[in-house]
């Protein structure tokens, strides 16, 4: 099997069970792992280890998931060559995503940055007037090192920050803003604000009349314009040039077309009054997402990005996304699940000492999907790559 | 079996073999269905089938999937009582979706609503000028009955609608508007819009100089400040009136907290420049449409949409939720795969004829999530769900 | 007079009498007007006429007032050259304007059209549950011709268009959309509309709780996502292509950097959540409203639009914008008043028939600014410029 | 004169000599100032020294401008009873503002605060890749001591504050944030930011590629949904509790209608895609911003901002405004001419020291004419109003 180049293994015999067994053969020996609930060997039967993920259990939705690769990546983050699995029903997204990735290899490595990572969660507190707002916010900002104290005991991991203030007439949003480790940290930043929240209401020196503990301001699962403005979650940016060469012959379009279409794409985004502006991160995400045990619901929140597609001055085609809310982790949620353990296996990113390694996996991913499908696009050839792979109707 | 409340039989053993198999029974007899798949006594080995839906196969990926309600409708899109499977890793969503089908169950029926329905496929023509633009818009809208013609070659359920056109200098995008019947129909209406653009490219009176298939402004897996104006897939509604009683005993709050958190929910998400105002609609849509076969990049878009909270003048809580971008089907795409498709039958909703149902079940089910999570956090309560639930960390 | 270009009648002797004199001759034997007022030769005393336009009233704001172009425009709304007058107190402006509209004249003519025209106002109606909006919805599509009777009897000039049903909940937000001849037409439209709800009010099959003349989705005086979806007032499209030459010789700077320029800036309002991408629309909207009687409360909504600047195929750079929601008239509000209508005639605008030409100049004035600003910042030489015509500080 | 309420000399002979006489004569006489530019008495003649406001300079344009009050301010940046100038040419604009502004001074003193202050100027740095941008962003962290100095040099005023990076692949946006004393500040903070620029240019480790001075980044007349996130100008909110009688009695309507008419425009305003949520922000402050010598171009980006109705325990009507984007000044650009400086006088806010007193008059004046419109709305007697004031058309 050695000798066969990875690339081949990878996309021969998408469908059979011989093709299936080579991937995760390649797979294992790459990582030296092993694979048995991908490869249906084992069934999960240890129901009751299921609290904490799900209740009014009925069994385990099934969902097809497939290989894409080599990413090729450097950086702090992320270094090295990963095969990526995806989750999907859609036919074409895999074989696109890897198109992409096939492009970039052959053009070097992605270059992926996490910028920064922060989570939030903003209580809000109603006063009688925006003068005891005025007041509260001025004790509060006093007691800020207690309330990182009370933060200390209820988690090891996260981190507090300093604390903004969003004050509208009688009513001010704190903003609690953390750091959560490895740990995508949604209910670790709920848990700790919670505690301090509890302490000041009880402390407050003027009367807190009524408080939330979110006043819809820390965008957990919503899609909004402050996305790039105040980042939630990781904030990854990575970037590629392909040679103008590699354009025209893998990818059967130019740099040019590339260009123009990115730019008639960006403008539909504004018309459209659309926030971010890029292709169909959605899919490669929601893919990523769903094989890795990621939460799949905060693919509304991740989803927001950038994508970039220039002409540089040498004719070839520089690339770059960025993702400004890219909420991952790499231990709790559902990252101890069996196939979403073996799938995060796959690339070394399962536990702690991850989440980064992560996170700049997915912005090189998305990367590669935006140059493939931009290219179908431009190239003149997206129908027919959907009537291949898609579903006979 | 019939003894015991269904209430009992949904919640009872969250986390045993027991429990499960109850349920799945309680499923079965209600439907006169099996549930092999979910039941983990069929294993799917069919892998030549798969065609379509992924490619580069490693196996499946497993999400836990639980089951609320009754969830009651009323309405001509979706009558009755329904089961609702939605698979996920996030503890506590289960339950707490759960929670707020039996408050409005104790209330009566939901009214469910599919007010529209549309796909669109929107292509991008440029040209040397303006006015050559507008040249090729009379002439197109000439040609409309033809381009009718060359879609129903393409498909038999596909129905183009009347265009639309958005001129930007010497740049045009025209929208393609279909009903796709019960097929979600991205796919559908990218082939049939295809085949007109061809038409067009050869037989326009004016030169166009380069053209693609999306100029993004169909909203295709894209969250948009057009969201509500410019619906896309089903626009749903679903209201419901909850007695002051069932509000304080059974949800422990009260209505004018519920409007209080409601309103700081929708200024706050004002103050971050959001699109659309809910909750927590990603959580639920994500494990519905995971489920049940949809494609869940499509959460990006369809959980666009708002919730609404308000106090009656006889003391009783409204509430009711609108989604715009409803993208579902219940052919095609991931809707025949094993667990998808058992998914779909315990509500009745597989094959056709049935995708305004599932919309409608969607829209009821988001509107009894809302209530659930808006009472925990406006009683106070909403952390202590999440350690109750949660993931030990 | 005669024997001097005008170009160096508007630039020469910016703050002197004579320059003063010398530009109100030009602009009076040019259009064969007198300008009066401007001019300082008379005084408003007629205050009993000013019923209509303010209240307690105190005096006249005086704004300085300068001349443009001639912007060169052809088209059907308008055709032929024009001077433009701009009221600012913002040093700079009115040379930044005019620069740009040299360079478009030594380019040829600007091409402008307005796309379309409407003006909306939106009542919402609230019911007690959704099936009664349904009913509602259902009874009005039916009596839509005698609403459109309804709106004949209150004005010679609305015309209604066909209706748009905003459902959510209980609650229906109807779209009346209309035309309005040459005026603004805000208040015509509110008078209409409330007229037809009067009536419907009155003959509603089924019971309306409560309704107001505007929902908000009207778009009046507010910035929205959907402003390109929706238009409102004018729909104006104008575009030139600059010669390599001109962009470089005159505006100092090259296509591509002012292509990279627009790039950035195209990029910098998505990552700012913005509406629309353009440099500077509101600068010149403002002027140009300010100076010709317009609501200039309007600038708030009108000022949303797409700016574009490519490099072409042969090296040239071509430039068009876009306004989707220009709310402008040339009969009613504040037209008549004296500077204002001096304004309006300098470009041959006033009075009825001329809105539409109205709108083609204020697109062609802003694409002039565009490229001039542009050619600033991508040329290195905006603080420059600035230092020159701003105020010591 | 004493013996008459102002209130009436306010409103008494709107439209006559003798009315503006005595409106004037009140002004003087309460403010120990003259007023001979409003009163026509005096003609402004000195062109020259409007170099720095206008160039190819024509005359003067004239807006009607009224008075509204008196606004009854309590906070440490305006405190006590202001009559306000608004120019306009709409009818009942004025009339509608005073009505506001008499039913708070009936409940007592509108409560206003400014938050905070600041300025942006964004310049945007390209390099040929991301990290080479990390390599500029690390040395520029620690050039910042010096940016400040640099600043210092070219202001008394612009203060530089803490720098933020926004990257994007290989681009790199740094906002340049400052305080600037009492002027609006625009010119200022892109003279001091293009001094650093260029220093940061030439020291720069790694080779600038390309840079602007602005990526569009800093808001600068852009309405953007980062509003309320990253505050531009002054952050000023303000607020008060109307008694339900005076709600009843004077403003003609209950507590209960208006906050079901604030609840249907905040729906409104999200249905829309619109940023900010207001019944009409942009008609006060154009008028102010017109009368008083602000750029009116700003009226885009300031008009931005939140409104808030609710019924209190009590059965009274609390009611907010909160404006983000508040940009002004009390000292520079067109604050000096003749009109707009004696509009200053009037409200005592003319020159250094004044900008904050001025933005707190700006919110109080928005918070009464949202009370006047959304009680002619919610009291179904807008149109009325607008009949009654406005043009025969």
């Amino acid at each position: 099997m050695e000798t066969i180049p990875t690339e081949l293994i990878i996309t021969k015999q998408s469908w059979t069970t011989a093709g299936q067994q080579a991937r995760l053969q390649l797979l294992e020996n790459q990582q030296q792992i092993t694979l048995p609930f991908l490869g249906n060997e084992q069934t999960y039967t240890d129901i009751p280890s299921l609290k904490g993920n799900i209740e009014h259990y009925i069994g385990m939705t099934q969902v097809p998931t497939g290989i894409i690769g080599e990413v090729c990546i450097e950086g702090t983050d992320a270094n090295g060559n990963f095969f990526v699995p995806l989750a999907t029903s859609e036919g074409a997204l895999v074989a696109s995503y890897h198109r992409g990735t096939v492009a970039c290899k052959m053009a070097g490595a992605i270059r992926a940055v996490v910028v920064s990572e922060q989570v939030q969660r903003c209580p809000i507190f109603r006063f009688r007037t925006v003068v005891q707002v005025l007041a509260f916010v001025a004790w509060l900002t006093e007691e800020w090192e207690k309330c990182k104290e009370i933060v200390g005991k209820q988690s090891r991991f996260a981190k507090l920050q300093t604390p903004k203030f969003n004050i509208e007439g009688n009513q001010v949003i704190v903003t609690f803003e953390y750091t959560t480790g490895d740990a995508a940290g949604q209910n670790m930043v709920t848990v700790c604000t919670e505690a301090v929240c509890l302490y000041l209401v009880q402390q407050s020196p003027v009367e807190i009349i009524e408080w939330f503990i979110d006043g819809n301001l820390s965008g957990d699962k919503k899609v909004r314009g402050s996305a790039f403005i105040a980042p939630r979650g990781k904030y990854v940016t990575a970037e590629i040039t392909l040679p103008r060469k590699i354009v025209i012959d893998f990818l059967r379009t130019t740099p040019e077309k590339m260009q123009t279409f990115w730019q008639t794409s960006a403008l539909g985004a504004v018309k459209m009054g659309g926030i971010g502006m890029n292709a169909h991160f959605p899919n490669g995400l929601a893919a990523l997402f769903l094989a890795c045990g990621q939460d799949i619901a905060c693919v509304s929140e991740a989803c927001v990005g950038i994508a970039r597609a220039e002409v540089t001055a040498e004719g070839d085609l520089y690339g770059a996304v960025t993702l400004p809310n890219l909420i991952v982790g790499t231990v709790g949620g559902g990252t101890h699940l069996p196939t979403q353990q073996e799938c995060l296996k796959i690339m070394g990113c399962y536990g702690a000492g991850n989440s980064r390694k992560f996170a700049a996996i997915c912005a090189a991913v998305l990367l590669a999907g935006e140059f493939s499908i931009s290219a179908a696009m431009s190239g003149g050839y997206f129908s027919k790559a959907h009537k291949l792979y898609g579903r006979k109707k």
